[in-house]
Order: C-alpha cells, then sequence, then structure tokens
C-alpha cells in the first residue's frame, strides 16, 4: 500500500463507502461544548437530527445536557426507544397520524413540540387531553429566518395564551432559531446580527410577561452562533448539533474548537489516468448541497460529484493512490451525508471499536 | 379542504414526507420503452440503481427486458434476495470483501460486471475460480465521460485478452456509457454528440474483434439518449433506468415520451406569511443537486431547501393553501430523492394500492 493511502487497522475491515466516527474527537468535542455551556447562562439540548444516534445522545446527556432536540416525530421515536428521557421536536407537527404518535410519545418521555398556528395548537390540544398526555409547547418565534414562526409582538402573545389555555398542553416559552445566521462570515458580522436578531426572541419573551405569562424556556442556537448566543443573558436552552460530530462547513466558517469526528471512507476503484482517481462514494454517500467534501490525503482534492462515483484530482503525494487503496473525505454537510447510512464505524486510536446505529436514518416522518 | 390542495383518497392514508408512485404512469412508461426497443437493434437491460425496488425491476423484466443492471454489490443482493435471475453490476468491484460478496452472487444468478484494470482483474479471476463460478466481465471504455474505463485503442483490447484467459470470468463484451450526454440540450446537439462519442465504443469493439476476440455485448445507454444510442446498429443492451419513474430532470431535457410517475407528498405545516407556505420536506426528503422540484399546485413553486424544511412561493389559487394540506412535488432528481426512503406508496386511480420496498436504499456498499 502506498505511502498516500490510509494504513490504520480499521481500514481493512470496513467495507466503503463507509461513515467513520473518531471516538476521541467526538469525546472532545461534547467535553468542550459542555465546559461552554457550564459557562452559562443557558443549558444544553443538542440536536440529534446531525446524529440521529442514541449512543451519542446519551454520551451528550452524560456530559451534561438536559435533554435532546430533534426534528421530527420519527426521530424521536427512536430516540425514546434508545431511552433518551426528555426531548423536544422543535418543528411544527401538523396532521391527525403524527400528532396521534406525537401524543403516543409523550407517554414514554417528557415531550416538547413547536406550535406557530392556532388550529394546529387546538388539534395537538384536543389530541394530547384526549390521550391524558401533557406536551409542552414553545411558540415559535421568527427571528428573521423568514420560515416557520410568529412574530415577535402581538401574535406571539395571542399564541402563548392559546396555548396556556389548552389542554393537554402547558406552555413552555418560546422556540427561536437563528438559522440564517449560521454561516455567515466575517464572525464580527455574525455576532452583530445575531445579537440584533436576537432581540426579537427577547422582545417577544418581555411582551409575553408583560401579560403575566411566565416564560420558562427560550430554546434556539446553533454550532455556528453558540459563542454568541449561548451568552445572552435570558437564553435558556441551546440546541447545537453539529459541533459533536463536526462537518468541513462548520470548520469552513469557523468552527475551529471543534474537530472533524466525522469522515466518510471510501475506495479508488479506478486510475484512469494521470491526475485522477475515481472513489466509490457519489452523491448516495456523501451530500453536495453546500459543495464538496475534503479529502484528507495530500495533493488530493475532490473534483467531481456523480451519483455513485466521486472524482477526486490528485497530484504529488496523492498520485501514488492505486486501485484498491481507500481514502477518508470530510463531508461538507455531515447532517444529510448521515441520513443515507445506516450505521457509524466507532473508531479510536486507528481500530474499529465499535458500531453505532444511526436510528434516525431515513425517519423524516 | 381548499381547492388547490389535494383530494384523492390516497392522500389522507399516507403520512409524509412519502415517495408516492403512479402505478399507471409508471406502467405506460415501462410499456413504452418496452415498445422503443422492440425496434432493435438493442435488449433493454434497465438500470434499477434509480428504483432500487424489486417489484418495479419485475415489471421490467415481464415487459421483456433481459435482465437488470445496477450499480453496487448491496443493490444486487438486493434484487437477487427478490429473485431477479439476470443481473450486471455496471461498475468496478474493488476490494477483498466486495469481490467476495460479488462471488457468491454469481452463485445465485447470472452476473456480470465492470472491469477497467489488470489487477482488478487478477482478483475478480483469483476469487471467481476459487468459488468456482463464473462472472462475466464487460471492459468498460471510456466513450467521453472522463470517469471510468479503459481507452478504446490498445488498453482495451489488452484487458480483453486478459479477461480472456482468467479463469472464473467470461469476457462478455464491453460497457460504454455516455453518461456526460444525457442532458446536453438542444436535442440535435446531445444527438450530434452521441453518434461521435459512442463511434469509441465501435472502435475498441472493432479492435477486440480484429484480434479474432467475439465481442457478444456492448451495453450502455441512458434515458436521455436511447432515442440516439438505441439505433446504433451495434449497440446490444440499453441500460437506462430514469424512464420508469421519471423525474423532472429527464422532462426538462426532453424526455416528454415518459411521464412522472414519481412524486414526494409532503405537508404544509406553516403559514407565516402571505406568498409562503412551508412543507415538511427537505433535503433529506427531496434531494437538491439537478435543481428544484415541480410543485404541482396552481401557483406554487420551489423556493428555497433546508435540512427539513421546503419553502413554497405560492400566489392564486395556491394561496389557499392552509396548513395541514398536503400537495405533491417532482423531485429534480429521482434517483437520489428514492434513496431517501424506505418505500414507495403505489397509487393507482387516486387510491393506495400497494407499498413497494426500496430493496436497494442505503445499499451504497
Amino acid at each position: 500500500m502506498c505511502a498516500s493511502s490510509l494504513t490504520p487497522p480499521f481500514v481493512a475491515e470496513v467495507d466503503t463507502p463507509a461513515l467513520v466516527l473518531d471516538k476521541t474527537k467526538l469525546l472532545d468535542n461534547i467535553r468542550r461544548m459542555a465546559d461552554f455551556v457550564s459557562g452559562g447562562p443557558a443549558k444544553l439540548r443538542p440536536h440529534a437530527k446531525t446524529h440521529k444516534c442514541v449512543e451519542i445522545a446519551k454520551l451528550q446527556l452524560d456530559a451534561g445536557a438536559v435533554g435532546i432536540t430533534c426534528a421530527k416525530v420519527g426521530e424521536a421515536e427512536a430516540l425514546a426507544d434508545g431511552g433518551i428521557p426528555d426531548i423536544l421536536v422543535a418543528n411544527q407537527i401538523v396532521g391527525p397520524l403524527k400528532i396521534a404518535r406525537l401524543v403516543a410519545l409523550a407517554r414514554r418521555c417528557v415531550l416538547g413540540v413547536a406550535v406557530d398556528d392556532a388550529q394546529n395548537v387546538r388539534r395537538l390540544s384536543e389530541a394530547a387531553a384526549a390521550a391524558g398526555v401533557t406536551v409542552r409547547a414553545l411558540v415559535e418565534v421568527d427571528v428573521g429566518m423568514g420560515r416557520c414562526g410568529v412574530q415577535p409582538g402581538a401574535p406571539a402573545l395571542t399564541l402563548a395564551r392559546q396555548v396556556l389555555s389548552s389542554p393537554g398542553l402547558v406552555f413552555s416559552g418560546l422556540q427561536a432559531y437563528e438559522g440564517h445566521l449560521q454561516n455567515v462570515t466575517p464572525f464580527e458580522e455574525r455576532t452583530a446580527r445575531v445579537i440584533e436578531d436576537m432581540r426579537k426572541a427577547l422582545t417577544a419573551k418581555e411582551r409575553i410577561e408583560a401579560a403575566g405569562i411566565a416564560v420558562a424556556e427560550v430554546s434556539g442556537c446553533g454550532t455556528g452562533t453558540h459563542t454568541i448566543t449561548g451568552r445572552l443573558p435570558w437564553m435558556t436552552e441551546l440546541q447545537c448539533g453539529s459541533y459533536a460530530t463536526m462537518d468541513a462547513q462548520y470548520r469552513a466558517v469557523g468552527g475551529a474548537d471543534y474537530e472533524n469526528a466525522l469522515t466518510v471512507l471510501a475506495t479508488v476503484i479506478s486510475r484512469p489516468r494521470p491526475g485522477m482517481a475515481v472513489v466509490d462514494a457519489g452523491l448516495k454517500a456523501v451530500t453536495p448541497e453546500f459543495g464538496d467534501p475534503t479529502v484528507l490525503v495530500e495533493g488530493a482534492a475532490w473534483h467531481d460529484f456523480s451519483e455513485e462515483h466521486g472524482e477526486v484530482a490528485v497530484s504529488g503525494p496523492a498520485e501514488g493512490l492505486r486501485v484498491g487503496d481507500k481514502i477518508q473525505v470530510v463531508p461538507r454537510h455531515g447532517c444529510t451525508t448521515v441520513n443515507l447510512y445506516d450505521r457509524f464505524h466507532v473508531v479510536q486510536d486507528g481500530a474499529l471499536v465499535d458500531t453505532w446505529r444511526v436510528a434516525g436514518r431515513g425517519r423524516s416522518q
């Protein structure tokens, strides 16, 4: 095997394409974020949409997280099946089939959900009350992303009042995610915009409290903004997710405190000509929407995706890559890449030490 | 339910996001391609990487296809498990773990594989011979895509000779896929370039035959080029796949003979403001690499993807969409979208008539 290819023992054992998770880096990342939040004021409720994995969620809880966030009922079911006791589904859950599943889940764990619509609140309330369960509802406030959520003034207060008077629901506070700012560069501009936009969450909180309603939680934040949003004195929960496994995108926009624990292992399946190595990882193995993955071989750079292949430009040491050699690449977007796989191959000190199920894989419902 | 939302009976039964397959359109598409190939000269060996589904593969075989093409050993295993008797893995299969699986598969079906590397041919031969099985090998020729494959002159002949003298392997002919031309527009340019580039496959065939070696098969072609490549007199197998379920991309570049049988059903989960409906289908439910999906609601157009949400711009009749309404969208790229799901919901005349497993989902190894 040539000098530019990989030699750790796990490489021979793991077929490709495969998700590889460096456990040492994962644990370091989890510890670093735990250290950060230990400075207060908010607690950590990490988002599991990025890893969809019970084992990782448990490591996060062990490190002090107060609960787990997820995006879909299906993810929440997978986490509850794995014994996670406190889950926030930080999205609107709509339609009788999903509401029935959400309510059933509230029998098995402490459960929260985001709301932004009066009719949806009625449906959730009817279902929860009929089932004799309690669901925590967070009124989602649009802090500038322009996606879901109500506006921070009268609409937020009106919806909070409705939740407060809805059997089966508890008004827990606000969902306020500044997703549109996670990747803003330079960091100074991100900081200024987060402080400005998150003021909308504070406005909503103050407006609701002025009406005599307690706002126990303000939950939001991501890996890209946690050092900003995470120090706002009135934030209570941070939903950062990607920090644990990381990806090339968050590293590119300044997430240098967290290491890329997640890679995709791929095999060179063709060396059609000098300068080009073709690997067995294409669009079904690494997602492209944020850009090209980073190839962890000196002299190699991702050139192009096709559906079943990745084209890697090679020069210098990487020209030594041969058919059959394996390489690691860091996905630009970890969350969607993980969702393509059924399991993580967990490695430590170069050895395969475990496989963890991506229990929430494909649970888009 | 408002006028602009969907009313067929299946809509209430199927939770979202979900793959929906219109069986009437699917059967029409399969019949149309069967009619086309009945005009000769080539046979049809449809590519299953797009649907990854045993039921659809069987419908294709019932309509006259001579076998099935796939991209990965894992897909081939899923098809063989479902009883498909003749499978071509139209890619290089590299590494001892995968070669062992490929050889095991050759005990269960007629099996072919593409090759473009001498060392890989040795490894395949050793494994096949040791297992006492026969694998059909097609020498892949690069017809201009610049990805895998050998050049059509001496390299193709050299590799064909090696295969011919390799125990456990049978030299079956050439793999020649003009993937780089599937989406060329206008169609006249696509036609001219296909005719020019596919001449490389003919050159390789003639060079090998001049050495006294029979070239039984020349296999290649896709949905976008089948009316061109499919009439070249020396082509023997067409690997078109997308025609069966179709997607917005192939329709956009002229595939008007085939209907979009495949859609994703999504639910409106938020109506944050006039002009905007947010649905529960984001990057984990519809893939973005070829562009935006087509929204099948008058006055609605896809606006943006986020990871768990789709933003749909609404005007005119679509302004009537309410939270809870369901809409259908046609993915721009069907192959990668299907790979996100475990099952198709098969509908006919508006009713849910079956669910078919995406048996090859995630089988990227």
